[in-house]
């Protein structure tokens, strides 16, 4: 198109030479008229947005986005899928996982989708999935936000281009999560669930920070700087471990991630690693929210051995964040009547069900399931490793 | 761009009106430069694509396309990872999970990928990763290479937009598969692995009876109807066994894939489980081709549970397929030689690296780690169940 435009403006540049002379006007602005006659035709092939829809529909036609989730009911899986829509999702970090569980929402038409990042998208970025080459020098939520809203215009988009660990930063970040215009009368925050998908020490702190404060449910998801290992993580303040309760499992392993981003040194990624934890991670979020399975505490991912620890952990009474302290009390006064509740549940459901327990769990080495906790019928199956950190 | 163009047209119609008026040309002649110079600013925000690149560096710059995959070198998780370029995979199907495969494949930057199928792209698969909404109408194999060829122009793409099941599809998939003009100097077929992200039985049979007949060694995956499970599984022809030696799981499950595309009837799907799937898919493609980790020779995904079951299937003497026959008695001519030298590489192993052996391979009918095995120091770690099917 621009060879074409070029032409364009040499016909006008002798069309004005030709000004003295009108006879040769009228074949000039014919071969004018022709030209845009072609690059509107050219234009007119660029891409098409699809058109917001009003409802989700479970209709089984081809043009429909939204059949192959809605499938989900009739499957048994979900019970009422298009609930989904009613809520909000901030994702923090929109780098290899954090880009592709955004992606996931988008097309699972969730209702709204808050970014925080403030990096550029670079070529060394292409060995991940999601952004492309001609994005390159975009910033990462500028990008984000164009392909998300090209690929599902349902979704409402928030980007913020900040970096949380500032102090300007984590206030706008915060007051974006207290922010409930989209449904006033949701209880908490203005946010269902906050994904943090960062790539540092200190940025999962200002997440934690945020989420202790405002008794914020969210996950955490990271992967390993040889890029073969990932986690996710769920974190309930008050009800689980927070992120500064235990040391980070990732400097517990022997990385530190604030070496990584030394000089010359660049931590490895795979785009297998990324998208196996961006799934997992989409998957416990779309099992929260439409509550169906069993939402995974702590999910490991070692991809040499395709090996994938489960464990759970505890909040520490001594635990060094003021906030978090603050939740394990408020969780103290609420836990017999929750815990009672559940033991109702399950009782019920052991009544409904005529099965046997599946299995109990058997107990090894890192540590083992309290047996004074209520016998877990469900079972995350035979074969995980459950540990119950007590710090 | 297209209401640029037509207020344009509308310019020239006065320019011709006002022709036998010339005094108001030049001010004509100057609007319609100032047009088409913002037309052309428009145009070049257009897509620009990356170049070839020579050779992998591991420069770390922001402008390397492969440093944080070169960087798996440094990180000792692979010796020589440019050895990538000389691979061929091909993906039959380029579904839900087939895209996303042959995205990651293509970001990690393969040398060479073969897509087939017969496909369109239609809105119904915008709940899943990588087609976008301006590509319906496009079949999967066009709309596949478009994308995959911005994203990495080193890879040498070949897409056959046809149906394996047919005579004439099966001909022109196995003669794709033979032809070595990529590599003529390679051992076995012109492929080092097929990949199977086809969503039926007659079409995992197709592939099925291809690799058995070319000897080749192919991965196969597959999610559930109910969107919430999947799998992969390593087929060795003569070593493992056939997609025909046993029942199919997903058919032994209770799931009979020829009833999902009933009229009116839709499977569900997520872009998570496909994501995961494809991810474990590729991840596992990429410990074979170069030669770390562990590769999975089953490896399941309940997403309900996070569980994910592992097992190793041999062959039947009794399957039907004839070409797998064949490669079974192939096999047992040259198992003794490859098992005295994986023994001899264990030895030396266990002398370099003072550890216990690994295991001592069981052999029984699905069911779990036998109490009196060896302790599993490695390995695939104390939580997976493995079930060796001696069929």
């Amino acid at each position: 198109m621009e060879a074409e435009l070029k032409e364009m403006l040499n016909d006008l540049d002798s069309l004005k030479q030709s000004l003295p002379d009108p006879s040769n006007l009228a074949s000039s602005i014919l071969k004018l008229q022709s030209r845009v006659e072609h690059l509107t035709k050219l234009a007119k092939s660029a891409p098409v947005r699809r058109t917001k829809v009003q409802d989700m529909s479970a209709e089984v036609v081809d043009s429909n986005p939204y059949s192959r989730l809605m499938a989900l009911q009739r499957m048994g899986i979900v019970d009422n899928y298009e609930r989904i829509r009613d809520f909000s999702v901030a994702i923090v970090g929109i780098g290899g996982v954090g880009s592709v569980a955004a992606e996931m929402l988008t097309r699972c038409g969730i209702g709204r989708l808050l970014l925080y990042d403030y990096d550029k998208v670079e070529l060394a970025n292409m060995n991940r999935l999601f952004f492309r080459p001609e994005q390159v020098g975009m910033t990462k939520t500028d990008a984000a936000s164009q392909t998300l809203s090209d690929i599902n215009p349902d979704v409402v988009l928030e980007s913020f281009t900040l970096n949380i660990t500032t102090v300007q930063g984590f206030e706008t970040f915060m007051s974006s999560l207290r922010n409930k215009s989209f449904r006033p009368n949701k209880e908490g925050s203005g946010v269902d669930l906050v994904l943090s998908c960062v790539d540092n020490y200190e940025a999962r702190m200002a997440v934690n920070q945020a989420c202790n404060e405002l008794n914020q449910t969210w996950m955490e998801s990271g992967v390993s700087e040889d890029a073969v290992s990932g986690h996710i993580q769920l974190l309930i303040p008050g009800e689980t471990a927070c992120f500064a309760c235990a040391p980070p499992l990732v400097v517990a392993s022997g990385v530190d991630e604030r070496t990584l981003k030394r000089e010359g040194v660049c931590a490895a990624s795979l785009p297998t690693t990324m998208g196996v934890v961006a799934g997992l991670l989409v998957q416990n979020t779309l099992k929260l929210l439409l509550q169906f399975g069993q939402v995974s505490p702590y999910l490991g991912y070692n991809s040499l051995k395709d090996f994938f620890p489960t464990m759970e952990m505890r909040p520490n009474p001594q635990c060094s964040n003021a906030a978090c302290l603050e939740r394990q009390k408020e969780y103290l006064l609420v836990k017999p009547a929750r815990e009672a509740a559940i033991i109702a549940k399950m009782e019920a459901e052991v009544l409904s069900v005529p099965e046997g327990p599946l299995h109990t769990d058997n107990e090894w080495n890192i540590s083992v399931v309290d047996d004074s906790a209520p016998e877990r019928t469900d079972a995350t199956s035979s074969g995980d490793i459950y540990c119950y950190m007590t710090l």
